[in-house]
């Protein structure tokens, strides 16, 4: 595997299942991949669990690991080519991506979606400039529009917690005071259609994902229909794409509760976390037995192991 | 040892001063205990001495370290139980705390005093929280009201320093611009009251320590009748208690100077560190042969390592 | 080796380029020298290169690293001798680098020239306290006055590029937004000065460097003459010495640009990084195959790791 940055990457699901499966028994087995090895990770915005499930996850594979806070530890840098720098940008990532990777032998890169201009949003701009320029392998931690480590680490835990084998899993919107990316929702989507599962998508109109993600599958606007025996319940919130980076709705009729999930096949609750509760979700939710969001975010280590694991093996 | 929140978690004084002077001797012995073991180091406040120091101790213990500053490197996190989170805070202790403890297998946790609510401070309850929900053993790296990673470096210098069996020891409070927490001189009375040393306290009034902390100890309101016949001077501002929170007084007759050092049995000079200079301390004192602040200082290592030991030892 | 704050510090200038060259060829064979030790790095200032380049080198001889950052990490320090502490700053360097000396192994610092006090920059006062107080060796990882590392790495640059034995070395100001201290220049002059290639410094009238780094090096005030038969390139920016800190030009007539590139022998174009593109150097010029900026900050990597062994072998 030479990049991950979005599920194409893969060389198939069921090869990603059983790895991460492989890893999660055996998480010190495989230090002779990494030895000598490094990991960079470059964040451009905040991370608690990306930041050190990765990290981890390296150090597991018996890997160095360094990490760049772009804002904090470095120079601002420029992304636009071909542009005069006599703005506050004092380097271009046209030198500094090929200098990092001179340094390391994978970098991560954490990059949003700045909701200022779709097209560069959506284009990726950053992380392409990492993939293109880094001369090795680029690992995206969220990027602009996909957050695979994440639906990776969704995906694997439904297949430990799924009874049935193809289980109904619906992705819920929810409110949120902020305006957030699309990234966690359309890798969900895009992950979850290379699966068999069922996947509905219940979202109040306007919250409708881009088409190149979201292609044929069933948007449901009556979140109680679509919560109707539901296996998995994935909250998230996001802002409208169509609209682009607006907020539409605080509407808390919205938010994840316990009568909706008596709706439910006693449906398990996944959110990739951070998570507002009592806004999102209510605490009555989150702290039941059939909350698996801590176990999710475990495995967030264990997919981006996966990872490294499918990469290092080249 | 399961955690180390204050002196009584220790399983003895007697073996914590033991297994602080074997670190001492050999620290590089006893990297089989932390292989494949992770201490992720958690800091919702600054930090300089605690943070290389833990560091250093958990990687001569053969550990991986991560560190995560809350306020440069994550979401703001939420420490109110039942609380509707639509304001600043993205992530409530509740979710953060177990999923950090499922990426490693120590937490050390610096969380200061806020000195907005006394019954919050003293409840400790952000450390409480990591206690309650880590999953893991966790290590203060100073709470609200103690800081014991400190307090037992301060023992083991002592006992290093000490000519006779039962020195006398002086923690005087000194004056300082801004008003910082109780937490350093609350830890270090409860640590020495598990000796025998003989111990004496002495501020200006209305400066008097909890209760709880005081116990029985001797309050001496002139400082140059505390001084006397001194072995040891411990220096250390904080805030009142009683008006908390509250500078009642910069009074430079309370610096720690040369003359006063003059009525002590040639004492040596300790503070936690950072000091200020010539406002805590003079020059001339914290300049002499008697200062150990720097061997103090170092003394953080060894201890905190200690305590990674007996952790790990189980 | 002692420590690294000049050219001055290297046992020779040819055992130098032996020792980068040897570790270029075989990074991981020194790795026995650096075990259990460790190397803190201390930034008072943004990086990129240095932070990476610096803990990689490190990590590839077998050591530990930690990195503090001054300004987010910990408290504010204290320079001056004898000041009342009653301001801003909590802790004097005084204490904080005999603490991280006694926590390390090696003490790597970055403390650029603030342009508030010539005198106090040109004494290096930051670089001069640690040499003085940290007890362990002190690597400068740039300085108010010299970029040792960077100079060693672009010494073996030059090696590696060079056609003919002397070649015609160029060091040429170019314009830029922001002040910018005189090391790179300064660092650059004096390492190229114990060598015997051809130097020749051009910049416009009032950015003379500094006497004590220039000697009788010379001074070519017409850029296009200065680049005639060039074998390489260094641009750089600086602000004056003469007029401290002031910007006297922001003459896009001094951007090297192919138009002059093309009055060289086929000189290959150098650059500390981080660059302003199409403000110091043209896109056209820093993409084309003559420009070695890449590897010359890669050589960042090589010629840490040289500063490393030659301490780490006394």
């Amino acid at each position: 595997m030479k990049k991950f940055i979005s599920v194409k990457d893969l060389p198939s699901i069921e090869k990603a299942i059983e790895t991460a499966f492989e890893i999660k028994k055996n998480p010190y087995g495989f230090q002779h991949l990494g030895k000598n090895k490094t990991m960079v990770l470059v964040f451009f915005n905040s991370s608690l669990r990306t930041r050190l499930s990765t990290q981890k996850a390296a150090m597991n594979m018996g890997m160095n690991t360094m990490v760049l806070n772009v804002t904090e530890d470095s120079w601002q840098l420029e992304s636009e080519m071909g542009v005069v720098m006599d703005g506050k940008n004092a380097e271009h990532l046209r030198e500094a991506i090929p200098v990092i990777g001179r340094y390391c032998d994978v970098i991560g890169v954490r990059a949003f979606a700045k909701f200022e201009d779709k097209e560069a949003d959506y284009s990726e701009r950053i992380l392409t400039q990492f993939v293109d320029y880094a001369g090795v392998p680029v690992v995206s931690m969220e990027g602009a529009t996909r957050h695979p480590l994440q639906s990776y680490a969704d995906l694997v835990t439904i297949e430990e917690y799924k009874k049935v084998d193809r289980p109904k899993v619906v992705l819920t919107w929810a409110p949120h005071p902020r305006a957030l990316p699309q990234a966690v929702a359309n890798s969900f989507v895009e992950w979850m259609r290379e699966t068999d599962y069922e996947l509905v998508v219940t979202h109040p109109e306007g919250y409708e994902l881009a088409p190149e993600f979201m292609g044929d599958v069933k948007v449901e606007y009556d979140q109680k229909k679509a919560f109707e025996g539901a296996d998995f319940v994935y909250a998230k919130n996001w802002a409208s794409y169509t609209h682009y980076g607006q907020i539409l709705s605080k509407d808390f009729g919205w938010t994840v509760d316990e009568a909706k999930m008596a709706l439910t096949n006693e449906a398990k609750f996944m959110h990739c976390l951070p998570v507002r509760r009592n806004v999102v979700v209510t605490d009555g939710v989150i702290d039941s037995p059939n909350s698996i969001v801590v176990e999710e975010a475990y495995n967030r280590q264990v997919t981006a192991q996966a990872v490294l694991k499918m990469i290092l093996e080249g």
